[in-house]
Parts: structure tokens; sequence; C-alpha cells
């Protein structure tokens, strides 16, 4: 095992705080590094040990760092923490993350100076949240309880707010997550270790990544295109305008770069750039749960008129086209349903239930002038019911190599179809915009994985 | 009053249709008429009369069209219809409110002819949901129980399935609504009529159009030229792609025109495009609650570094431009703060709570370099709690004549801050993006207002 899986995987963790300390300004807190404890016992399936360095209640403590332990948790301010980090290196654990910010830049080469001396690689320092990974249980974040739902989707952040955001996110709307890292000003662990660490990883099946700056771009490049062949990158970019480009550099003290730079850094690499928090966690959901979509034409299948005309624009918008249903598909929809006109959008008017749905779904999906499917079926103003949502799934499974998405509506009716389904491969989205950008998604990574 | 007023404040409602009757496809149904009827009774604070044409059970029926009715809302199929319509015509009724759809070209025009013979005018057919008032509670829609809080955002809707997804996300997401009208194929009463009874309706500040074709281009524009002066106008327009632009034409029997010319003619008029029905909820929330924007300059003030980054390259993409603090500003915010670098966008740092967003938010309203204030303040990884964003509607209303947006974050963090001030005059967005896209909108406002 190496030290970046170290980071994720250890079976024996000890977590360097105070329970006295306290800071006026900063995230060093007593109660946070409580918050980190208690995430840890609760959590984690290694074992949690406590070093509690001025501590004189809570915590049993230890008078040392146990030198079985591969990982340790730092959440201490600068100079202490640094004191900690060489008794970890003595000690022999492999790998620290150091959960505290505001280091300057002696305190990071002093920090540096300990990954030459005792080979431990360190990430952070400002990782403010540190990592979490669903498939043992390792959480080192101070959000007390928090904890999001095992799934495939690994998130990168180099911002703990947005990264926070992101968490917050993932765990409301219950989606699927495998790992979350942390990097803030990643001295030592970057974009590079952690992406060739998801790579491999098996719970991983997409990459989400938010950056503010790169160090050394050539290997970002070299090092995505690599891993774009085997799972999709997906990359939200901070410090676009030059003004916050310059208040990125003061952040995370890295450096941004011109957004031009970066959307064709990007491109080059493959990596698939989207434009917010929404679209990178939409656009993860997708690929997380669809198949990729073959060619360029969708059929959009819909309970009401408008929205399906909405979704139409959107299609064109987002560069995809509408598919001509072959005549065969459009006879057979028009004879089981007199008063349906099968021309896509199709819309099967407000009172189709569960049954309609099916037989019409199937008809499409076997059609080979679709590539990928987007069914609208809104609740109000229709007899469409959650339950009746069931058949889409199931359609879509008998029909792996077709994408298909959802969209029940924008408020109550997204809030009822999402109980019943938002535990599905189905991905579903509150608009018909947002849906023709995840099957634009599902497009762009067919693309890249065909031309490398 | 008009007719067209009387659409929507009646004294006395006669509801048509039938107990019994039923179709194969299409909107009428024994169970929808039931649901108006339980919403008139239940909501409308006038007298709701019902006449069931072929009701056996369930209604104290009606021999005749009361005479004193001015309004009646039919909800019958064409033919049946028809023959009501014209009853209504002789007992005197002032206006029609016909929620079915499916009527052909002959029908129609049978229809209209009623208007010229008996002055009555008619909302529809295929209106689905018909109105929506809540001042006096007049709600035709067949959603059982259904009814937004009272506002001040008005909404035309062409189409039901758009006008249902408005109404549910208004429900949901508890948007102050003033009127909902769903126009359907529009025969007589169209956007002008509606326009121009919004302009003078008291309860009104904004109207939100969802319009899929338009058959007097020029009278629309110059009407909707002279009731911007007074009133906003927001448009969310189907039909785009030259695809479901045909698809329009047979959904709501209109033509629908380019692109490029309704753009044109939107900013000729003064009328405000947006994307989709979320961009329309949340400028229309924006408009309804802030005042305009006098400058382009946006504060942003935030717990948190990276969503700020974020919300500085959103202020810069709807080109505003990120405010450049008065020396006076920043150096009493540093001053008061150690720590805090008071460069735009700030980063009042993760312990912020209530006292410190008071006094930053008071000496950056009080900065004339600010125009208009972004606030971010997450809940996850920082100490803030729901209850401390009460300072923000308290300070903005200090300084009414700039405004301000919040952004709590994206998924619990929102839902929570949403409890403390959904009914606050602070627009509340769960992307920093979708608030910048919201000042946009106050700027934008603004620069129509003044060249008017």
């Amino acid at each position: 095992m190496d030290e970046v899986q170290t980071i994720f995987e250890p079976q024996r963790v000890v977590l360097i705080g105070s329970s006295m300390l306290t800071e006026k300004v900063g995230m060093t807190s007593p109660q946070l590094f409580k918050s980190i404890v208690y995430n840890m016992k609760k959590f984690f399936r290694g074992k949690t040990y406590v070093l509690d360095v001025e501590g004189k209640v809570g915590y049993n403590n230890l008078s040392k760092i146990p030198e079985t332990c591969e990982l340790a948790a730092i959440m201490l301010p600068p100079r202490e923490s640094i004191v900690q980090a060489e008794k970890c290196g003595k000690a022999g654990v492999k790998a620290l993350i150091i959960i505290t910010g505001g280091y300057d830049d002696r305190q990071r080469r002093q920090l540096l100076k300990l990954k030459e001396e005792y080979g431990i690689r360190i990430l952070g320092p400002n990782t403010i949240m540190g990592i979490v990974n669903t498939a043992n249980g390792l959480n080192t974040t101070f959000e007390k309880g928090l904890m999001p739902g095992q799934g495939k989707i690994a998130v990168i952040s180099q911002s703990g707010g947005v990264g926070a955001s992101l968490l917050d996110w993932a765990c409301f709307y219950n989606v699927g997550i495998s790992k979350f890292a942390f990097m803030g000003d990643k001295i030592d662990v970057d974009d590079v270790d952690l992406l060739r660490y998801f790579e491999k990883d098996k719970q991983t099946k997409v990459i989400c990544l938010y950056m503010e700056g790169i160090k050394d771009g050539r290997d970002f490049i070299e090092s995505a295109k690599k891993i774009v062949k085997k799972k999709p990158i997906l990359a939200l970019k901070g410090g676009v305008a030059q003004e916050s480009a310059h208040r990125a550099k003061s952040h995370t003290a890295s450096m941004a770069g011109s957004n031009e730079i970066f959307d064709a850094a990007f491109r080059k690499a493959g990596i698939v750039r989207v434009a917010d928090i929404e679209e990178l966690m939409n656009a993860a959901i997708a690929l997380s749960k669809q198949p990729l979509m073959h060619g360029d034409n969708v059929a959009i299948v819909s309970n009401v008129g408008g929205p399906a005309i909405l979704a139409a624009d959107a299609v064109v918008k987002n560069s995809l086209k509408l598919a001509i249903l072959s005549g065969e598909t459009k006879a057979e929809i028009e004879s089981l349903y007199p008063g349906v006109d099968a021309t896509n959008p199709i819309d099967i008017i407000a009172d189709a239930r569960a049954e309609r749905y099916q037989k019409v779904l199937e008809l499409i999906l076997k059609d080979k002038n679709v590539d990928g499917i987007l069914v609208i079926n809104m609740l109000k103003s229709c007899f469409f019911e959650p339950k009746d949502a069931k058949v889409i799934p199931k359609m879509a499974a008998k029909y792996p190599s077709k994408p298909v998405v959802d969209v029940p509506g924008g408020g109550e009716d997204f809030a009822l179809v999402y109980k019943a389904l938002g535990n599905t491969n189905i991905p579903l989205y509150n608009l018909p915009e947002k849906a023709a950008k995840a099957l634009r998604i599902l497009r762009t990574r067919y693309k890249i994985v065909e031309k490398h």
C-alpha cells in the first residue's frame, strides 16, 4: 500500500488536537476537534486513537503517537502542528492530514522537510475537512454525524468551503459517494496523486474535481489524459475572472492561470468542464448511473406539452438532436394510443400512467434511430402517480446500452418521484434543461472514450 | 369592471362540468371536475355555483345558469362545452374560462361567434388550469388543495404543463404569488389582455410570462413597451429550436416565430428574457423582494473562501463588476477583524457569526463604491447558525436602496436558512451563480427603467 492509499485506507488512525486550545480566528477549536473524534468513533471501522495535546479532560490521553498508526489527522495551529508532525514522522506514521490553515512559507518548508526526512506524505495543510471514505467509514470532517451514502462518485476539492458545499449537497440529495478528499494548500499530495489513486480505486467510477490552481500543468494534463481513458474526470474551476483569480491565489496559495489556458488544458486532457456545483453533481450522477450515449439522437417522452417543448429546445441547445423515430415506432405508438401524435417530442398526454409509459418507452428504446431518452412525468395537472415512475428504471435496465434520464417537474413533484426513484439508476432532474445537459455529458464522455 | 378583470375578480362563479361524463384521452373527467369544485368551495371568498350537466349524484344541481354569475369555468368536451358557453352568453355571464382542449377550427369559430353575439370574453380553450387569484381565493385548478401563498408575482402561461410546473414550484418553495393565468389556445383573451390587466393590478409587482407563440407581434411589443415602464415583465420562450417550434405550433395552435425575432422583440419591448423555469422564478423573486441595482459594483461577503471565488467569477460572467471598497471601509473591517483581508470578495472567515456579518454588512452597505451585495453564509464547515442569518434582512432594510441577495449553500444548509429567512425580503439561492444572475436581473431592470 502506497502512502496516498494510506490516506484513504488506513487500519489505525491517530487524531491529534486539543480539547483546551482555542484560537480567535480560524478553524482550530476544542469543539471541532471533539466533532472529528465523534465522527471517527462513530463511522470508522478501523481503530481510532486520540492524542489530546493539552487536554485535561475528555479523552483517554496517549502519552505518545502509537507506532502502529499509519495515518495521523492533525488539528492544531501551525507551530504545534509541526511539532506533532515531526513526532509522527519519528513514530513511523506514513501519512498526515493537516486540517488547519494559516501556515506561512517557512512553516510549509518545515513540513516538507519532514517528508524528505521520514518519507511521510502530507495532505494539506488547510484541508479543513480532510478525508471521507464511505467504504471504511473514515471521516475526519468536523461536521458531527455527517456521512454521505455509499456510491461511485469521488470528489477532490481544493477549497474547504466548496468541498463542504458539495458534501452538504451529496448528503442532502443522497448522492452516492465513494470518497471525498479536501486538498487545501496541497504542499505535497496534489491533484495528480489523488487522481492516480482514484484511477485504481474500485469504489470510484466518476471523479469530480474542484480546483483553483495547479502547480505543474504539464504533469497534470499528461496524468489526466491517461486516467480519463479509464474513468471520467469532471472539473469545476474557481478563479476564472481576473479579479477572483487574484483572490484564489491568496486563498489556497496556488497560481490560478487564465481561464483560456485551463479550458484548453482540460480539453486536451479529456476532462469535462462544468459551470457550477450543481452541474458538477448532476453530471457525476448521470455518469455514475447511466451508460454513455452512442449517438446524438434524443427522444423525449412526456405527459405534458410545454415542458416537452422546453426539453426539445434544451436538447438542441446542448448540441444534440431530436431523434426522428422510425415510421414503424411512430405508427405503433399512434395505433396503441389514438390521439397521441408520436412525433418527437412525444406528448403521451396528461392521463398517461405506468402502462403507457412502459409501452412507449420500450418501443422507443428499441428504435435504432434513438440514442438516449429524456422522460418527463409531471404529477401536477396530470394523472401520473409517483409509483408509476417505477417503470422507467425497469425499461432502462432492459435496454442497458441507451441512457435514460428523468424530469418529474420542479417542486413537490420532484420530491415525490425522488422518493420512488432516488435509489434507482435513473438520474432525476428538476428541469428539462438539466436533464438535457446530463445527456450531453454522456455524449461528450462517449466521444472522449472513443477518441482515446 | 371590464371583462378581463372579471376573469380574476368575480363575485359569483358557476362551474360547469359533469360528474358522470368521461373521455378516454384528455382532461375531462368527473374526478378533476370534483377537484375544481373542491378548490373553489375551499378557497374562493365569493359565491360558487355548480352546474353538473349530466350529474345524477354529488351536486345540488342547477337547472340553469344563474343570471347573477359574472364568470363561468367550463370543463366539458368541445361539443358540450359550446352548448354551455352559449347558455352562459344568454344568461349574461361576462367571461368564460374553458379548461378543456381538443377544439378544432370550426369549434373555435363557434366560440368566437359567441363573443361577437354576447360580448362574452373567453380564456382558452385548453387553459387546463384556468385562473388562480390569491387575493380572493379564486382557484379553478384541479390540483386538489393546491394554493400558492400571497405575494407580488403574477404568472401567465400559455402551456398548462409549464404553468403547472411553475405553480408546483411556487407552492413548494413558498414563492409569493398574486395571480396565475393559464392562457391555453388564447383564441380571445391573450398575452396583451392579461399584461394590461396585471399592469393595473395592485397585488402584482412582477409579471412572468411563458409563451410559445404570439398572434399580433406589433401589438404585443407596443403594449409591453408601455407596461414595462410600470412593472417588469420576464419572459420564458418555448419552441426556440426549429424542431420544437413545429411542436409548439401543434401544441397551443400558435405561430412560433424564430428565436432571433423573439429575442429582438423582447429587447425592443424591454422584456427580460430568461432561460428556464428556475431562472424565471429566481428572477421574479429578486424583483419582487429587492430594490433595483443602480450601478455595476457588487461586494461579496462570505464565511468561506472557495464559494466566494465562484461568486466573484459569476459576478464578472454576468457583466457586473467586483466593487473596489473604499480605503476607509477596507481599513475599518480589517481593524475590527484581524486576519480578515477585506479585499472583495471578502472572506470574513469560517468562525463569523451574526455580529461579524452585521458589522461588515453595514460598513459595505454604507460604502458608495458598492451598488449591491451577494452574501454567502454556509453552515457546513463553519460556525454560522441559521438564526444568525436574521441580521441580513435587518441590515438590508436599513439601506433600502441597495439590493442584497443571499446564498446559504446548496443542500441542508439552504433548507435550514430558508426556514429562518424564507418569509423575509431576502432572496435566497442555493448557488452563488444563481445569486449573481439575480443581481444582474436587478441591474438590467434598472437600465430598462432608466431608458424609458
